[in-house]
């Protein structure tokens, strides 16, 4: 959500211009903010063609040109949504790894947030249509800078602050998650798995990302080995 | 391509009725291949809205009612020619990783292939559409069973006939390098990358699908692996 204008008792009398100017931006953010709102509502569950501009100012209690005000086209509007729910899941997947104690969880508690909702297939959509639509393309590529940066970020304070070993760079750990989440769900929600299919598929094919630091002569063997050759699910921690 | 008919001696007269529906049906085949060829093109370029079934037909030398006559919709004609090109790529992609000595010249041809062409990114614009289509869905789950059969077989193949260690569980590898150039290719193709970027990003992300016998004892692992490899020029068998 956009920081919401509080005025205080150092703000300047209502009267003054520069106040005006002001509560208009606030104003302003609070339209946008609520349009995308509703446009995310109605573009997830209709799509880009299914949903028109008249439907989404209904949905935001607006009229049809302030989203050719604040946006300009339909399609502006559904990229601007999809980047920003993209972002939005993927900071709350940092969060809830946040308590994770083993790499397996930090994973899982990752994975099972992006697979929960329909996030990432609004991002790929919003992919697919810009790849016809280069002018959208600056908002999708400082997006995925953002994503890719803010990823690598997370998951290098989680692994130094675990001390766990990392099984390839962090940056290519990162781009890969989010890759892969892409791919998973854009074939997933083609054929109509559920969210619970989509988070075993992607566990699967993602595998371990980190181990935790070896304990022994037995836990480096299999790590050099077959990661997935231990019998447990959590078999890397042996603390 | 569809196998052609190729009337044999045996054949019977063609003043047999059963003659007649067979070169209907082979009529048939010719149709609807030059249908999703002209389609293909099209539609690779254009994107879905951007092409008409007019300009489908008139690329293909065909009526516009052909194109409802074989495939019904637009729709359903995209799908079907992005499920074959999907296909094609994939074998292609096998096809040139048949000459790779190492697991990493194997990944590397597999890559070089997938990331040449727009395939990939054409089929993720079907799984794109067919979320909101979802009588389109059946072809699709077709095809990437397929596609992953076809690809654990092919992988399954290599690891036994040059005696590599995976990484992994192969029907995971192969699902996983699906996955992964689905999402690097949907992104790649928004922010405008080109093939040599993707192809590094795709092998970046990737990493090793499998190795080479461990260096441990190379005298037996040159006897026990492939005894063609001694001579290559990658770093993995050392000599």
């Amino acid at each position: 959500m956009a920081p919401k204008f509080v005025p205080t008792a150092s703000e300047p009398p209502a009267g003054d211009p520069r106040h005006a100017a002001r509560a208009t931006r606030s104003a302003g953010r609070e339209m946008r903010s609520r349009l995308l709102d509703g446009a995310s509502r109605l573009f997830r569950e209709h799509g880009l063609s299914g949903t028109s501009i008249s439907d989404i100012a209904a949905a935001a209690d607006a009229f049809p040109s302030q989203i050719t005000y604040y946006f300009r086209t339909k399609e502006a509007l559904f990229v601007e949504a999809a980047c920003r729910d993209m972002l939005y899941v993927a900071r709350a997947a940092e969060q809830a790894a946040l308590k994770a104690h083993t790499p397996r969880d930090y994973t899982r508690a990752l994975v099972e947030t992006v697979t929960a909702t329909d996030s990432v297939a609004f991002f790929a959509e919003a992919l697919t249509l810009t790849r016809r639509r280069q002018d959208l393309a600056p908002l999708v590529e400082r997006t995925i800078e953002r994503l890719h940066g803010e990823g690598l970020r997370a998951y290098s304070n989680q692994i130094e602050r675990h001390g766990w070993n990392t099984l390839r760079d962090p940056d290519a750990t990162s781009r890969r998650f989010w890759a892969l989440a892409i791919g998973v769900m854009v074939e997933g929600y083609a054929v109509g798995r559920s969210p619970d299919e989509l988070s075993r598929e992607m566990l699967r094919v993602l595998g371990d990302q980190a181990t935790a630091k070896p304990a022994g002569d037995s836990a480096r063997l299999r790590l050099v080995g077959d990661p997935n050759a231990s019998g447990s699910s959590d078999g890397e921690t042996s603390s």
